[in-house]
């Protein structure tokens, strides 16, 4: 086995050319059988074996930069440097991360999980050897997909203007998870279509240089005849203008054609492109026929390609998708908008059923935003489906155009809450705190699939500006389901049990994670109160005013960074409204970035357990020897 | 007068097309003579009167829909719409708004302030019309500066791929607000300098049409070819890959030739883009001369060009700018980066000293942000200056790229707080509350200039992970400088007030603020303690701990959404320690957007003054009781 003798970079170069095609087996074999019991990013990682083996084998990593772009395709990388022995935790709790992760490994420079920024990074990277006087060199690895969110055009701008020695490698494998769309997609494809066209790039510049310049008054026609035959003879004229020096399309898997553009790429100066067509899936036939559903893949089995799949209710995702398809069968008004996550966001069938109103924008969190706002002004009830952890990159979008335009746009916030193996990139607990100071916006959370759904219809029926529900990614706890969906009161909470002295106030999951605390307690002989915070804005100030009134210890329970969420807004409105001596709690996630693990094991971690809920309600108790059963006035 | 005839489009369009350029001499005169007395954004609109005229001439507002990028330029439009009669209040309280502003007339459509949003509300709008089954047209006008902010190129990405009927024209002035930079930029210029040679695009395209198609081998080599003449004869080759009909570069001055574009563009299915040169400050030689300057002005003697300017201290722009020069003096890590603001950040004399150490990226909040993190991450030192409302366009960055890799990034956020005329899309009041939940970011601001300095050597020297300073647009109150700077120890705060049972703790500009309200107190013979929150993230915990063990009512005084700021900060402070029974009041900018006027007008009416300050204790202690001057414990 090849395999066996890589433990660094430097045994890859030891190998003969010839050798590296079967190393390239060898590991897309390793990959092929290890993730089938791990699951990960499959379909990108076998797409990327060759350009990988290459990109070590032309550059000396980590003096050279690899910038991998959202960085989960780079588990090839992985086991080029010493990491194939870790393959069997990978994404799981303390193991290997299922991205670029700079704590593994000195050829781990820049980490990401989020598209688009390896440009960035670059260009920041190549700008800092600059004035530092290095010579190393930096090689960013993008996908066509991570090409259309506007920062990678930002950097393409900024790069192309400053002209600094530095090397994008556009890993074309016509996919963001989802098939690509866009312009850039259509000519990108354009220029794959004409992949046959052999073009001695260097030899046509050599030729146009040796046409003696002219002047007066045909010089510029002359100008413009030397380009137009440019254009004529070389691919790649969009990234051309832009001041990239455009190199290819090379096959990405064929490890020869790619490490003579590489060495070709390196004499060049200023920015170079070389654009790379690869296979997503290569070499594993269930995933190159399906690559959109092998993007991300839970375990399988290796020769059938059938998807080992826990048995269990739906996700959150999937009673969304089919209740907005409910909906929109009443109200042709609704349109859903996808940041390149149709399948993600559980809207396929959607699109199957509405072609016309499921509008995929590309990966354009942005724009997507935007374009929801003036679809909301035009009368249309847009429909932002989108991950909380992406929707990060709309913040703006939503200040400015959404929620001060006071548009009636519907968020449909997916992913909110920890997401498990994806890890610290992809958790979903910020977004309460980044959008509850926001004027105008309606914020919602489900306790259960069937409240989801109502909330669904309050979002539809509502007209005053802005509102969202979020919900997290797990499995629905499996309730009856309502026949007809009625829409909540604004602000108003639920209170599911009466206690004494001490309530929760939890929101999404959490509440069943009270309930079980109440049971426990119960046991015990203690009766705590639970409440639903089903909205997270507006407030329900006469049910906390109550809650004061009683004289309750409140414990604020959310599955969101602490700071500025729920607690806080509940802290908040006893602060306004002048109420002291109420014991608030709050239970939500520390000021920290949570890795990689279950979301089981993220909730221990962080103590959003029920145990944990007793616990504090014990010592609490203990602390204050109240005498539970009694209710006593705040002192 | 041609003009006091205008009162809507309709108007404009009985005047024969001859009539229409002693009207834009009008429009001229009267925009130069209204600024020289209310200040705007005087080149900017200079530059559009033509356009806007022709636009006004060739389409029915509002059926169809004008959508202005940014939405400064929009003051030709609001002319002709009806407004001219509110130019003297122009940026005033309740007065005419310096953008284009919905509930000022029915012909203003879209709002903006940020850039680069145009595109996406077009593509929503033009969206909507088509699953209507409207067909009103669709316009968007954005400058080439604007065209550089990353979702307008996921918008033109998106636009390029759907292929709807929508016409983009690009304002094309060669400047942001400084001089524009970039790749796409470079594009443009090459296209202006040929702008003599006269393209007749659709005798182009008749005539390749009428080459016959060659089926065979030969047939790649043919549409090569027929590309190839097209690109030779036609400009905007780039715009034309990415989807758009390009029609171009029409001369923005010349009324004929703008209406002929407008008409020709009418006829094209499909994306359009018309590509228009434009002079900013057209027609008044000091605005033309130095449009950077000229962008937004304040009053000027239209004679001379001398601008108005106020005596005073300086802008805590400028001792940043100063400082900074002084810092990067000793220390060559520094690294200042700019997205397009280089004069509005204080960063001109900085760029003229350290050319290669000052990066303007163009109008890129997003690339900016990574770009530092791997700066950092290299061993740099930047300093990340933007303006707060310009920051929340990178807030996934901040977070993703800077917070999550703990990249020595300095912050430098200038305009934190109230900005004044430019009004709600430019406030910058919610950094404190999107920055404050992210992990690892220290978080501070100067109640004075000689405090922002000691805060700039405290980021410098500080090697643990991001910090900011905020600091407001403002003069300063013009303190002695301390000769030499020092770091100010993390998370401290400072007592400036010893005081009786109310203390205030404030941050920034409203520590003066509390100060006032301590003397207007002490002269009814009541004494309270002012703390210098200079610090949001960490807080001083000892001093809150002190604060709340003598038994103190706190009043959080802050410039800031009250949602999710310090006040939310210190309220989780208490609750995570336990501490009931502290009356903590918070004084923050309520939950609603707060349009134009001056600062002094948007504190007041929120309530952030002395004044309010003090009626506030005063009730407190009418309600309470206390007697002041005696300490006692809470109960």
């Amino acid at each position: 086995m090849l395999l066996s003798q890589i433990h660094e970079p430097d045994d890859l170069k030891q190998l003969p050319i010839e050798q590296l095609t079967p190393l390239a087996a060898e590991i897309r074999q390793f990959l092929i059988e290890k993730l089938s019991v791990t699951g990960g990013h499959l379909a990108s990682n076998l797409g990327v074996v060759e350009l990988t083996i290459a990109l070590h084998y032309c550059y000396n990593s980590p003096r050279d930069k690899f910038i991998f772009d959202v960085g989960h395709q780079a588990y090839v990388h992985k086991i080029l440097t010493g990491r194939m022995d870790r393959f069997d935790t990978l994404r799981k709790h303390n193991g290997l991360c299922g991205f670029v992760k700079r704590c593994e490994s000195e050829h781990d420079v820049w980490e990401a999980g989020h598209s688009s920024t390896s440009l960035s990074a670059a260009m920041g990277m190549a700008l800092a050897r600059d004035l530092k006087g290095g010579d190393n060199k930096v090689v960013a690895i993008i996908g066509d997909g991570a090409l259309t969110g506007g920062m990678a055009f930002e950097a393409l701008n900024h790069i192309g203007h400053e002209q600094k020695d530095l090397m994008v490698i556009l890993n074309d494998n016509e996919m963001s998870i989802a098939p690509n769309v866009g312009a850039m997609h259509n000519y990108l494809t354009k220029i794959r279509s004409d992949k046959n066209y052999l073009r001695a790039k260097d030899e046509v510049e050599q030729l146009l240089k040796k046409i003696p310049a002219i002047g007066g008054k045909l010089a510029k026609t002359v100008e413009r005849l030397k380009d137009s035959l440019k254009y004529a003879m070389v691919s790649g004229v969009l990234f051309e203008e832009l001041g990239f020096t455009y190199l290819g399309p090379v096959d990405g898997h064929d490890l020869a054609g790619l490490i003579e553009a590489f060495t070709q790429a390196n004499n060049v100066n200023g920015p170079v492109l070389v654009h790379v067509l690869t296979t997503k899936g290569k070499g594993y036939t269930p995933a190159e026929e399906d690559s959109h559903k092998w993007h991300g893949i839970t375990p399988y089995k290796i020769e059938s390609g059938q998807v080992l799949k826990a048995v269990g209710n739906p996700m959150y995702t999937e009673v969304f998708g089919r209740t907005l398809i409910e909906l929109a069968e009443q109200d042709e008004r609704i349109v859903a908008v996808t940041p390149a996550m149709p399948g993600g966001s559980g809207l396929v069938k959607f699109g199957e059923r509405f072609p016309d109103r499921m509008i995929d924008v590309g990966i354009a969190e942005q724009h997507a935003a935007t374009m929801c706002a003036a679809l909301a002004m035009e009368g249309m009830k847009p429909v932002f489906a989108v991950y909380s952890t992406f929707m990060q990159r709309a913040y703006d979008q939503i200040v400015h155009d959404i929620c001060r335009h006071n548009a009636n746009v519907m968020f449909a916030i997916d992913r909110a809450g920890f997401v498990g193996a994806d890890g610290e990139t992809h958790q979903g607990v910020y977004d309460i705190a980044f959008m509850r100071h926001i004027p105008n916006i309606v914020l919602m959370m489900p306790k259960d699939e069937n409240e989801l759904r109502h909330m669904m219809k309050t979002a539809l029926e509502y007209n005053d500006g802005p509102i969202a529900y979020r919900y997290p990614r797990v499995n629905v706890p499996g309730v009856p389901l309502d026949e007809e969906l009625k829409p909540i009161p604004i602000g108003s909470w639920e209170k599911l049990r009466e206690g004494d002295q001490v309530a929760i106030v939890a929101t999404g999951p959490m509440v069943q994670v009270a309930e079980e605390a109440a049971e426990i307690l119960k046991r015990e002989g203690v009766s705590i109160g639970v409440v639903n915070a089903r909205f997270l804005k507006p407030l329900d100030n006469s049910m906390l005013l109550n809650l004061a009134g009683a004289g309750t210890k409140l414990i604020v329970l959310e599955e969101a960074c602490q700071a500025g969420s729920l607690g806080s807004a509940v802290l908040e409105f006893y602060a306004e409204h002048g109420i002291t001596g109420t014991d608030v709690s709050l239970m939500g996630i520390p000021d920290r970035f949570i890795e990689h693990g279950s979301i089981k094991e993220q909730l221990r971690e962080v103590g959003l357990t029920a145990e944990a809920v007793v616990e504090q309600i014990q010592q609490y108790r203990a602390e204050h020897q109240f005498s539970f059963g009694k209710k006593v006035k705040p002192s």
